[in-house]
């Protein structure tokens, strides 16, 4: 196996390294996982690992750096201006909660391990701000019947955050994704007291 | 100052190096706290605070042990039987709310470290899940319009997960704590489109 991926092309490889990694830091967690562990996981050796990249913070922050460029898409492909906002909205949620379904590993690699470590805090951080601003007006968008005076940001942190708990139990496999689309839909939309029925609290 | 804190009794001094301790591993996260800083804050020496906590990993324990319990009983008692569910409900999530407002550094200690924390994320994670269920109890027991296969538990994983993100927000003191309950209360009663309005998406 090493000795066939020796004329791999960097990037090829470097993306191979990547893999690796965030299955290894999914599973052990940051403190826990060591370049042997990796190496082993990518199947080449360690000093090849190192000479890729040069320390264990910096190839974690290459993991996080993939994965939330590649959510960002994910999530931004789907809210074509094309729609009606709050299908958008949906659109969203929906791309969201499939990028975290085909990538539970990537998944807990980027928002319950970069979260947890103070160096990686600030760039998870502004991550879930992006989101929130994009949710924000999205939500203004698509709520013509709001309040003036709604504060739309604070709803979408709301929303950000409720989406990030369902993501977990979707990323742990405890809930199916069209069935968590439908929750985080109706949760924001239609209201726990169901569609069309008696409005009062 | 260390001099006059030496007759106090053990129950007291223990009580002060928590807070000391929630303070610093608050303000550094649990990796960056040393012990030599948080006996510093609790104006103790190092030998009295090992003394009392054999390691970094007790006296983070300890905190967040501590800290949990205060969480459920302020949440808890917030839920008195005698109020309609839907009140409850809200007393639950004002309750929530006031603690993080008046704890602040022991919830960033309780929930953004405790969960990054792989010895402590099975304790963080049990509390949560106990917030999850009740709040499921008072949802299903509020809503009484609602479908009948509607999936509490699911809704209320999504209300505890945007309550966590308010409380971030009230934390850093970006929000002020009575708007972030109505924030909180109509996202998951009125709905994003506001109370009485057009219930079409």
């Amino acid at each position: 196996m090493a000795g066939g991926t020796k004329r791999l092309p960097r990037a090829v490889r470097e993306q191979q390294m990547l893999d690796a990694a965030v299955k290894v830091f999914s599973r052990n967690g940051f403190y826990e996982t060591s370049m042997d562990a990796v190496a082993r996981e990518a199947d080449i050796s360690k000093p090849m690992l190192y000479l890729y990249y040069g320390s264990k913070d910096e190839l974690f922050a290459a993991c996080v750096g993939r994965e939330a460029s590649r959510f960002m898409q994910a999530i931004e492909v789907d809210a074509s201006p094309s729609l009606p906002a709050s299908q958008r909205l949906r659109a969203v949620i929906a791309g969201f909660l499939a990028y975290v379904d085909t990538n539970r590993d990537a998944w807990r690699v980027m928002y319950r391990e970069a979260t947890g470590q103070a160096a990686f805090a600030s760039l998870a951080h502004a991550n879930r701000e992006r989101v929130v601003d994009m949710t924000a007006v999205l939500l203004k968008e698509a709520s013509k019947h709001a309040p003036p005076d709604t504060d739309f940001e604070m709803y979408a942190v709301a929303l950000v955050g409720s989406g990030e708990a369902i993501a977990d139990r979707l990323a742990s496999g405890m809930v199916e994704l069209s069935r968590a689309v439908d929750i985080m839909w109706s949760f924001i939309w239609g209201g726990i007291r169901g569609e069309r029925s008696d409005t009062k609290g």
